[in-house]
């Protein structure tokens, strides 16, 4: 499959280029508003896996429109600038499209030591999106609860659970595919999104989990 | 520690008094409306460790209100029978006590496949039972998350991550150190008590990622 990742020069992004490059089954177009960025971006996914001398699959970079002819497209951009940027890339080349959002709104109280969901009024980032994607167009989360810090370190493998929650059976499946190609996820169907609240939150009570804990990249496991 | 179950005679309080028995380290008082059913339930506790042939502490029965002499009071009972139950007790006998909610509150959805949170408007039921008790009451989390049909087989250790939420310091490491001494839970400060939206909120999702995948008895960790 091809996978286009939107916003996919910040870390996250581009450490999901890695680990899906890294699997030699897919390739990947990493988007940005700034083509020249996600071609720079995509050239040092290329130079990090030719490092380590095994095979991988094609990464290349361009607009986030570009994105939008792959088979399954990440949105792994902050909450607040998905609307905008679906609306430059233009709604409709997202119809009938495998969309993916990994995004957990958070909120952080410092005198407390915690973050919290910022949920929107749909009661997640998921729900909200899939407002403004169109009908066609099939969503679903997976990559969110895993370590940010842990994406572009690809000594260590990635064990976690991931979760996807999706109202479309075979976009579900889809991605759930795509999360057993990556390091050793574990893909687990969450259900409707309407669970994707839920999905969202375990993000910030992980970071919270983490610095009251004195532990690092902690992640989730459902066994 | 002497530690009471109010509303202990159910599958979980039952079980979380033998798993807390077993330890050898604190008596269990079980409490119940009937206090002739929580004998025989603590009948049961007893009667089941003793067949074991190893040691363990002291388990009785009693009312509810017997529950307020120990030093943690557990509260197992669905969320809409706290209110009525704090008020037949008699609000004072919590003052100063470190008391402890595993209530999740939960709504099915058939046609789905899945379970959400059924948020009060405090955002959990942790945050409401706080308003129901007296302001010296220190109350967390504890044992949200643990599979329900995992506390009375004896035979499996319990290994999941517990997550104790409170705004109280002192009586969250109480909590913790109560959570390490059942079977091999392991106990995380989950920051203040405002986080619990989110502990009671995972259980409806494990119990959405059991239906969906096949799944027995799920639990979480946070490693």
């Amino acid at each position: 499959m091809k996978v286009g990742i939107i916003g996919g020069t910040g870390n996250i992004g581009e450490g999901l280029a890695r680990r899906i490059c890294i699997s030699g089954k897919h390739d990947v177009i990493i988007g940005s508003r700034d083509p020249a960025k996600a071609e720079t971006a995509a050239g040092g996914v290329t130079e990090a896996l030719s490092e380590r001398g095994v095979g991988f699959s094609a990464c290349s970079g361009g607009a986030n429109a570009d994105c939008c002819d792959a088979d399954i497209i990440i949105l792994s951009l902050p909450f607040d600038k998905i609307e905008s940027t679906i609306e430059a890339i233009g709604k409709e080349k997202f119809e009938n499209k495998v969309v993916v959002s990994l995004i957990n709104p958070m909120l952080r109280y410092p005198e407390e030591k915690c973050f919290l969901h910022d949920s929107p009024a749909e009661t997640s980032a998921a729900l909200a999106i899939k407002k403004m994607l169109p009908e066609s167009a099939k969503l679903t989360t997976g990559f969110n609860n895993v370590a940010a810090g842990k994406w572009m370190r690809l000594d260590e493998e990635l064990d976690y659970s991931v979760v996807v929650c999706g109202d479309d059976k075979d976009a579900k499946d889809t991605v759930r595919e795509l999360v057993a190609d990556v390091s050793k996820l574990q893909p687990l169907d969450g259900g409707p999104l309407k669970m994707s609240n839920i999905v969202e939150s375990i993000t910030p009570l992980v970071i919270t989990l983490a610095m009251n804990n004195g532990l690092k990249d902690v992640g989730v496991y459902f066994r």
